[in-house]
């Protein structure tokens, strides 16, 4: 499968939830198989936190293939013989669609700490205005997880005729404060590092030393998105080094995964991003510009699928539950999984065996 | 009830874990009630992370009354007017006993990182030197939540004759790498923090202005000693202000409640205290110096009870309970009780009269 990350510039003002303005922006975004002829086989994609439009595929001299590589591909559960995927970078996100670091037009100079502050919704708008560019103007389906999955229900909320079916997956109504506390430790890690500098760093200047605050945010992150029984099974108390048992920083294996994997992650991640799209996850609430959740909840009209899995501690199943039991009430075609993993949140990247079946049936059913 | 800080001071050795010897050393206590005739009423009160031997009572000018000031007093359910209580702040701590910011004897220089690593094993061996000075060979009981639990249960595997009573809440057999991945967000930003000075900081430097690291580190302490239940009964999605939700530095309320403890705790707590600690926590493991765990637990001669809190995400109640279960198969003297609360970890400190009564009854029968 060919890949390659396209850009589609606009022009014209999207106009934010805050009452602000983004003007102009980019959207940086892969495809996935062949549109047909009547443009009725399309499927988004849409990525969490960390994630790009690098959903599947492997670029060239690249060791690891796009974050959903395993669900996306031809005769895989998002077949690409039979629909068009769409994966695109989030506004705000630091892999090629505009955010903090993209010059604020007409100067030459970042944006920084004057980007405006986005949301899902913001997020999902500037996505249908690309897929408008494309004459795209309806979709077999929206799937995504985590932040993923908070654009799969927004879209279906605010856009109930938009797409036949929606699939969510390890998500949320609206971000509990338990992970408003988790992002907290980024938040204040990333702006108390004198290197962040209130947001006046040079732009790439943390490729060869990441931002400590970053690395250190991402560490609470990694805690999120795994389980104690994950943890258990993957590291246990294993030490680095058992003579250095009595050395300050003498490392447990779990220590050694964590700074090694958030060391890298602040090379690769720009801090200022980091910062925005956590804003945005912390802010999503579905019942925003809307009476009431149920309100809210009751706008939509797409075959609905939610899956959670049983040992997510960042988003809890009951919080998927609690949309479920919603719509059912209401009589909305709804249908909802747990599965059972021990993976935490990751489960949604890791352990795709574990539910593509479902996705599959959803998409072909 | 009049309270005061006691120092006793050691010129004796303390053979540590690890090998190395501290010397000289001071312990910092409080005691409560009286000692009786045949000293055969006393008990002793072990303190968590972040704690101090200030368990009870109110000292002149305070606000706030010592940790557990709920649970010990008169006519309370450690019963002051019973039982002659001592609370040590443990060795390596800030809050007068010997730590890594003492002066590393005969230098009039602080150890800083020179200070030798801790464990929980030597923290009370440090204590059972104390209780010989004043006369103490033989407990009633030992008493302790968190690390003061992990304190009560060191004491019955390593000295089984010397407590007939332990009660140990909120705790573990061993400290899991759920846990230790909290610690680290604490030991990474503890260190790469400029004004840390990899320990060669002045004494007192950080009084007006607390380290930032200690601060970041604690905001993920407060996530894991908190549940996602009492988050959403104490804060929900509540905003600090409402107009500024589009603001990137915008606060809901969860995160004003981290700042502001966290920030007030990083002027009243030396890092180098917290390293020392948390290492400690994370090397725990009550068969470490056995051939196994159930060789270890198989040492108790105490009358046992152990305490877990339904909503506990630091140590959960299933590890509480793997020790009952070993001890019960061991037909030992072992009774648990699991409390139904939403606090989470902090229910040790907040729900007492949760539980006060089975401390009572463990007590006095």
């Amino acid at each position: 499968m060919k890949i390659e990350t396209k850009i589609e510039r606009f022009t014209t003002p999207l106009y934010l939830e805050s009452g602000r303005i983004l003007e102009p922006y980019q959207i940086a975004y892969e495809t996935y198989g062949e549109l047909n002829s009547d443009a009725s086989n399309v499927i988004l994609v849409c990525h969490a936190l960390s994630g790009s439009h690098h959903a599947s595929g492997t670029y060239e001299g690249d060791r690891k293939a796009g974050w959903w590589d395993k669900l996306i591909g031809d005769g895989k559960a998002i077949d690409t013989t039979k629909y068009f995927v769409i994966s695109t970078n989030v506004i705000g996100s630091c892999f090629g669609s505009t955010g903090p670091m993209s010059d604020n037009y007409p100067s030459d100079k970042p944006y920084r700490l004057k980007f405006p502050v986005l949301t899902i919704k913001d997020m999902i708008k500037a996505q249908k205005q690309l897929l408008s560019n494309l004459g795209i103007y309806h979709l077999k389906a929206i799937v995504g997880g985590s932040m993923g999955g908070m654009q799969t229900l927004q879209f279906a909320v605010d856009y109930p005729n938009f797409a036949d079916k929606v699939i969510s997956l390890a998500s949320t109504y609206a971000t509990q404060p338990w992970t408003i506390g988790f992002n907290k430790v980024a938040i204040e890690a990333i702006r108390r590092d004198p290197r962040f500098k209130n947001g006046e760093y040079e732009k790439g200047a943390f490729k060869e030393k990441g931002l400590d605050g970053l690395a250190i945010g991402r560490i609470a992150g990694h805690i999120s998105y795994l389980s104690p029984d994950s943890m258990n099974s993957k590291f246990g108390r294993n030490y680095v080094n058992n003579d250095g048992l009595f050395e300050l920083f003498g490392r447990y294996e779990v220590e050694r995964y964590m700074e090694y994997n958030t060391n890298n992650f602040s090379k690769l991640f720009d801090p200022m991003s980091y910062l925005y799209i956590v804003k945005a996850i912390n802010t999503f609430n579905l019942s925003r510009g809307y009476d009431s959740l149920y309100d809210a909840i009751l706008r939509i009209k797409a075959e609905t699928t939610l899956i959670s899995f049983s040992s997510d501690y960042l988003f809890f199943p009951r919080e998927m539950e609690h949309i479920y039991n919603m719509m059912r009430r209401n009589e909305q075609s709804v249908n909802y999984h747990e599965i059972d993993s021990n993976y935490g949140h990751d489960a949604f990247l890791v352990e795709i065996d574990k539910f593509d079946h479902i996705i599959k049936e959803v998409l072909d059913g």
